[in-house]
């Protein structure tokens, strides 16, 4: 935990009104104008979102590598009860983290109201089911993908891609719900379900956090619980659905979702197109919502053309970019330049136990969302700096990240707090 | 139902392709010009979709209306079970309805799928609960309305708005689910629950159907019900989510959505400044989605600040559009130019029956949603019939919403069939 002494200067970061926000914006106008300048005959194409599009690399599956990330031996996979919640839970990130993990996030009424509409989707009903007996005939999987993915934006989706499923990503065990695991002392292996999963495809579903909502923000809120639920609640409604309309179609398919899964999400993202891994080592970067998603995914045996891994420079961005590092409250962030190996591939290792610890024993919020709120990345589609950042990272230029980083931070922006946007109630008696 | 001389005739008005539908938007761009000389004063302001929020009154409850509905004497109170629906599976429609009316949206696959994922809400424990303990003072009802409709707003919400609960709006009695009724054979009496309910306010949530598919679809084909759905599930999860959000903050809260009401939505919508009373008699038209919305509802103790209802002067509009009945497939619709008293209050008076049997028997898709798509409202905010429509439809001239049906006519606006927007799978061999 952090004293309160550091708490107060980590807070000075963000003291941005809206007006000084307005006033920077011009300037930051201006500052677009140069790259425009600088970059005459590429701008007119790169400040238009389609722009974006053009400088996402489409890499396919390479032996050794899924995307941008290196791998170097043979991946373990990981059981549920390893993950972060579930270790706190079980008493492996100290006392107070075994307390706060199940009162985090419904601590805040908003994010107990969120949170607890997900159970009602957590049965096995929700998530699986048998296919129809009539199977309808996929003459043309790519017509099909195109398909499915409408059908995921009509259902409301905010991205969606597909991949083929990374055998890696499939957890060894499913642990119990998170509750049961507390309220019993700790997960016994016994309680472990070994998961069998065949599919061959994997379909994965991003809902934005809500742009405005973030820039209200900082972490010493207690909105951050709201938001991460409300986008695992609709991902997660929107991926139950999709599994039961593709059964419907004669084919299996499964939902995974934050209350009910069978894998990790990050390896399946990465897989499905939807981001690079980033300097945070955890979360999946998309290159227009940043961290600002949470995702669900379908595995089903439909068949589909995967869209497969992207590049868009972020690896080469994430090395010398650094401010989710600065601005972690946790220090859970590496700040290496290189990447390390980690469980048989290559990525900037952090602290699980920091960012657990950190995230459910907040006392000046619910839960954090510091890293996605900083990052250069966390923007509208449109404003200058995926304009011009799309344009220099594809470069992948060490030097350009550098100057877009010092451009951002000088202007503060990431660092800003909306006034105008802060509309969820605080309870800060209650965190 | 319609002979196949009957059906081809009325397919026979959608068939605009894309490239014509273009043609004519040039067309339309210039009678928006026209309009705008004709009126230059008024149309710097009327043709930003800011304007139209100017152009709509609040009205404020008074003695003897709701809103542009006049009451003419005590309104009936309806048991759930003498629904469109519920009559269907009672038998009271015929042998047909009753025995499609369990399958008239599962039979498409999607519609199927979407379906299902109601029951996830439709139990008790979903839409209602005890509130905390802890009861948050509310000393500003009116800023604690504005935080709501933010709420709702994040919670993914298209429209919302805030009204005093018409008790007439309350069901006499609740009916069991229709498969129970149906497999019953019919709804005896001892099934019904009396609706016992005292929260003086409810909050209106709209979910749009979405613009596209429309511009896609005509009735005849299979995405009619999977629209209605997807606004339904999706509406219906938000109320649930906001209703156990208002318990959380110390207050009585239930939700009301398609798979579990307690209550007619009409009234509350009309209550809760979403929209008037339309020429469909069932439907209310929301000023800027028209009928291209779902609805779910919050009714609740928690100390609120009424919108109150509005007019857009749709009631003149719709006294000589009439192009819904001239398009409803299955003439349910009136034609008259004056409104006729019905259960105590003054409508243009449909026929359930029809509109039903029609929906539930289609046998060239799925449900229908042609009033929907022909309506002139069913419209993006901020294209010219908006803009136009909604000053000179403001005059509560006669002679205006003639004109403006006319040229809505001459360039088959609201009967196009855009191509590129019909991304859905069509099963015919199911219908």
């Amino acid at each position: 935990m952090l004293s309160e002494k550091q708490r107060q200067k980590d807070r000075e970061k963000f003291l941005t009104t809206r007006r000084q926000f307005l006033k920077l914006g011009t300037a930051m106008g201006g500052a677009a104008g140069l790259f425009a300048l600088m970059n005459k005959k590429h701008t007119a194409e790169a400040v238009t979102s389609k722009a974006l599009g053009s400088r996402v690399r489409q890499l396919g599956y390479e032996e050794g590598w899924l995307g941008t990330s290196r791998i170097v031996g043979p991946i373990q996979r990981t059981s549920e009860a390893d993950h972060g919640f579930y270790l706190a839970a079980r008493g492996f990130f100290g006392e107070d983290a075994k307390t706060q993990v199940t009162r985090f996030i419904p601590k805040h009424p908003l994010g107990g109201a969120i949170s607890s509409m997900r159970t009602f989707i957590a049965t096995e009903a929700a998530v699986t089911g048998n296919p129809a007996q009539r199977k309808l005939s996929i003459p043309d999987p790519k017509r099909m993908t195109e398909h499915i993915k409408k059908t995921a934006k009509f259902l409301k989706a905010d991205e969606v891609g597909v991949g083929i499923l990374p055998s890696y990503a499939l957890y060894t065990h499913r642990a119990p719900p998170l509750p049961k695991v507390l309220y019993e002392g700790s997960a016994s292996l016994e309680d472990l379900t070994p998961v069998v999963n065949n599919h061959p495809y994997v379909i994965c579903i991003l809902v934005d956090q809500n742009l405005e909502t973030m820039l209200g923000s900082t972490g010493y809120d207690g909105i951050s619980g709201s938001q991460s639920m409300m986008s695992y609640l609709t991902s997660g409604l929107i991926a139950c659905t999709l599994a039961a309309y593709i059964r419907n179609l004669g084919y299996s398919a499964r939902a995974h979702h934050c209350a009910n899964y069978e894998l990790a999400l990050p390896p399946a993202l990465i897989s499905a197109g939807l981001g690079e891994m980033s300097r945070t080592g955890e979360s999946v970067l998309h290159p227009r919502l940043g961290f600002r998603h949470k995702a669900a995914a379908v595995t089903t045996d439909l068949p589909l053309e995967p869209d497969g891994p992207i590049d868009f420079g972020l690896r080469e961005f994430c090395a010398k970019c650094r401010k989710c590092a600065e601005h972690c409250p946790s220090g859970a962030i590496s700040f290496e330049e290189e990447q390390t190996v980690y469980k048989g591939y290559m990525k900037w290792v952090n602290s699980i136990e920091k960012c657990t610890q950190f995230r459910v024993g907040n006392r000046d919020g619910s839960s954090c969302g510091r890293c996605m709120k900083v990052c250069p990345w966390n923007n509208k589609e449109d404003s200058w700096f995926h304009s011009a950042g799309a344009y220099l990272a594809s470069t992948r230029s060490g030097l350009a990240a550098t100057l877009l980083k010092e451009i951002d931070d000088m202007f503060g922006y990431g660092t800003e707090v909306v006034e105008q946007y802060r509309w969820w109630l605080e309870w800060p008696e209650l965190y």
